[in-house]
């Protein structure tokens, strides 16, 4: 999957590419402490609300197809240009990175079955009181947060942005879960299948599996990472508590990595099986040829040889 | 092997995800200490007792069938709702973690011949006079621990928790030495098959060996790093005494490990040995047919030849 | 890619071996400061500027096959004999050093069409208000720098000189993508075609695809490499402001890197696919061969058999 | 190869396990220091000789087939039961422990051709004045050792515990070296031959040959490893003038490793060579069939055309 | 490559293993400082000059057929007798110890075309004002450096024997280069040939690349280790300017080792293009008969049909 959108070479560092085709920003804000929750959807830049004193502001940008957007968000919230240069630009590896102690920015990969490779980018910018996500489109994997938030569970609508990040995070990690389960059961079906047949489609299905793992992997393993990362990180703006649940999220996010590279593992073995197989069918059917062409070629030799005509007036008779 | 009983996604952290096939919880409680053993069932969690003051209270839970009732037992013991998620959903990597100082929670895997991939989740909840177990269904790994608590060895009824919980963890690591046992005898009895013969349902048993014991392997490998992160687990609670026995097990542990890696490397060889064979028994009969071909395919044409009519009769006899 | 124009062996080190076919050496300067910018091309050594003391000086020498050349440029800047035959043999691992705290010499590989391998070297000696950039050919790759520079962007123009080698290496660095987009297309085009068919052209494809990728792995990954390093290097040369884009410019590396991986093993992929489906035609073929082979065989011979001559006449009648 | 003689699953630490098989115990006892030697082969447990005040005490136990052989020699030297349990289940990897900082516990593997896998397990018991050895069968790997103590070298009958311990693990290694030579001179054979013709015999014996190595490298790879830990292990034991000779030994365990690793590479090569000239030889076969085929089954036809009765007498005339 | 004259098995260590055909030694000695240098021939080791207490003595002792030699020079120069054992053992692997501060042992591998493994053990002695090197052969390799001790050139001449020892390693790193040009001109031909046509002479021709790439890399991979070990060495014997040359050499045997392995890189590549095309071509020759046979095989049974008898004086004619 060529970058196609990439920054034209040699740009400044900080230029924002906008890929032509991506979406018009829309805003999405959930302000909200342990006692109150206020939903909104304002239309510009200005008419988004402040890192909240008490409890938390959730801005959630959906499309990234306006630089002048981006930049308005990138100056009212001070986001690095370099920050604001990865969020427009969404082939980035999955990393956390931190301009200054009061902040954190990450990057992670949620799945999303439009796109080429199955997975888009999404961006956080937390800072006390304020988590911003930056989506390409509109995904619901984020929704089950979003509804346990207005439910008002208690540890959700108690805690800081920083339990609101782990919280999107995890939501993200876990939906990766059923795409593996949908993988691994038409692995396990075509393996069923090998096991009596070799049919060259089940050929064509294991590579293209074979491709949406990889591509699964390279979104899932730098995720683990992440969350990885975000567990040893130094600043105080990850309190203690929500680390305890990071670790957890980090065991769900190694868990998609160990079982991708399990599929993968046993698509290898299932592609060798098949040419065994073939292999051996080969063999077998040559044995078939062999056997009736050793039998019935001499066969037809000694019938042909009785044939011939040694009728003496045919100047081709043998010598006798 | 899909994780199909994972929690909904996006659920609340703690959410217990309870399979629906799972069984009813039923306790099988021991207390001891070196001079006395006290045995029963409990039929519910408000009869069970507490964590012994003297000695060590056992309580072994089978069966994770009923939310209602994991919640009490955390309720009951304190058990932090991550853990107690992670008790109730079977799919977790073996892990070690202490959510204080005072406790361990431990999660193994331990071989049953019942379940899809072999083997079941056994979690371990370790604190001062108690060590609490929880299996998905009732097996015999652990019954030789309740066979030398009962006969009252001196080592296992003097000490503490500590060493209950390595005696039951080097029960679940030894159990794995007879599957292994088994294996190995199945793979030299085909490495001296293939040796003269190549069959496929050989190879379909090689497939099937590499199945199970890369199963084994994912449940073995992380078992021997849990044992290793225990024997330097910080805590108090893990005494000096019990970390030489650790040692012991991490050996075993890691015996069994390299005793699969050599089973699956032994499969990847005799795999090639097999297309090695069918490619040269391939060869073979090509020479064969080849040989028949051409001795008697132009011996054929001489012969049809002389059967040729010259007849001057025939309109479609050659000019001469 | 045989290294054929390396210093004759046993050579004093620090002898420099000039390529015979190396170009005559051609200077490139730019002196500037946030306010004024002078750039001249001067014909020789001695009309260099030299490090501005406000400001900086960047010396791009083109060129590298005239020893008297690059052992005066030596003199005059102070460069150690081991950088300066490391420059002059053109065939260096990329690698970041420095002979005292006050210079960093850096050596790349930046990528050029008209080599064997599709790279050349580009060597940086970078000290306080100077940087001297050394390449094999004119190329473009450091042009959108000095069209910033003369375009007077703020960072660039008010930095010093370590920025300018930033900016430079990031330049060489997102050169890779375009060329790795053009590769990754192809193969995307392979991919689609070895679906339905399977020629021998694409495997011949493949193998030069995979022989370009492996050139540019070996010159991206040390590259990756270096700047990692030059982020962790201790020199004041490399201030803090500074090390944060080069943050960003390893991303960029890492990326590169990890996308020719990705199209490595798309490649091992896709011959393994090439291979089962000539293995399965030649199957399918075999199989024709042998359908009609053993049933008509058999046929011809019985036809054969009442064409035999049974007249009394013959002397070869069968005895009936 | 299974470890059929595994404690019993579940049994209690420090059981032993007691292969029916298995000789009964011998001694063969040496003690010396720098003037004397005194040797003798006594008849129990009882009878053996105290560690040496000064000097050397070497206790040879050849044969672990009675366990109260095996419990008696616990109780008088002080070996922990864990360390008996290992030295009686024949199937421990190779490994370096201390139960104290007095005394040093290894596990080695020495060659030996009655084994199933080649090699048998020896025991060093080592504390200040006395070696304990434990092996299973009469072996002569430590022979050369016995012989220079009686022909009394200075550095071996001068030196402590430790030094006679270094000997014998050298002499144990230094074992090795002969029997890679062999495996060695095969495989140079079998490629001479595979360069000018493919036998099936010779990938059997190359099979058989892997599975050597392979059991060479399970035992060679580890007694390195012990070498290296008892080089750096940090107990007085050991003292410095001895660790210089282990640095040696070391180079040699390594050495061997090496060898087994360069060994089986090249089987993978000649596998793959002979994989090669077989599916080579294929396509010669085919070809010479597909020659022959394509000149004379036509050719047979235009003569079987020739041959047709066109007879006005047969009703199977074709009507002309 | 059988190590053929190892040390009698259970030797004692220090044991000088001579092979019968080793050369006798010979000596080539060069005493020099900044003003003179004095170069001579000595016929035994009591004519061999002291170590130098203003400049350096280099004694060069080619053959290593005679135990006493080795051991008057061990006692001469206070070798160590591990140092000696290794030095007469020519099979060891490149290495570098110190036996106290004052001294370095090295051990390298050098080219040798005259050698099974194209590469000969070479060892330095090197201590304050004296190297002694070991080599097997008279080879070439090192006749650069005196060459250039020679012609006097400042840096050599001025430095200790720290830098002449740098010099010598630097030669023999240097050396490796035009072999492996040699080598990836021969792989490139083979390559060129392998895109239009397969022929069993260049698998046999890449096999034997293979081969001698594998001693190449066992030679250069620890070569390149032991000059990282030296850069790093804590002896004050080698001073800081030289471990800035040891770098440049250490780059220049990391650049061997890369070549290496991308030379079989590219082997295993080909190998696989080989198969590939003759897999290939086995399906076009396949394909050719096939369609031969699927056409005549049919009509030459029509034909035969039609040459059947149904004269009624045959008792085989079918009853019609």
């Amino acid at each position: 999957m060529p970058d196609r959108i990439a920054s034209p070479v040699g740009a400044a560092p900080g230029t924002l590419a906008i890929d032509p085709g991506a979406k018009a920003p829309g805003f999405h804000c959930i302000v909200y402490d342990a006692n109150q929750l206020d939903e909104q959807r304002p239309a510009s830049v200005a008419d988004l609300p402040d890192a909240a004193v008490q409890g938390v502001t959730w801005i959630d940008v959906v499309g990234l197809g306006d630089a002048n957007v981006l930049r308005a968000l990138g100056a009212r919230y001070r986001i690095h240009p370099l920050a604001l240069e990865d969020i427009a630009n969404v082939h980035q590896r999955p990393k956390v990175e931190s301009y200054s102690d009061e902040e954190l920015f990450i990057i992670l990969r949620q799945l999303d079955a439009h796109t080429d490779d199955g997975t888009e980018q999404v961006s956080f910018f937390v800072r006390p009181g304020l988590v911003i996500t930056f989506q390409e489109q509109d995904g619901d994997d984020l929704d089950p947060v979003r509804y346990r938030l207005r439910q008002g569970g208690p540890r959700l609508r108690d805690s800081g942005a920083d339990y609101l990040a782990y919280a999107l995070i995890d939501a993200i990690v876990d939906a990766y879960a059923p795409e593996l389960d949908a993988r691994e059961a038409a692995l396990d079906a075509i393996e069923e299948r090998l096991l009596s047949t070799a049919d060259e489609d089940d050929l064509r299905a294991l590579h293209q599996l074979r491709r949406e793992l990889t591509f699964l992997a390279r979104a899932a393993a730098p995720v683990r990472d992440v969350v990885a990362a975000l567990r040893r990180a130094t600043t105080p703006l990850m309190r203690e508590e929500t680390r305890i649940f990071l670790r957890d999220c980090h065991d769900h996010a190694a868990r998609a990595v160990e079982r991708i590279d399990a599929g993968r593992e046993q698509i290898t073995h299932l592609v060798d099986l098949y040419l065994s197989q073939v292999g051996h069918r080969t063999n077998d059917v040559m044995r078939v040829l062999t056997i009736i062409s050793t039998i019935f070629i001499p066969l037809s030799f000694i019938a042909g040889l009785y044939g011939m005509n040694f009728d003496t007036r045919s100047p081709f008779n043998m010598p006798e």
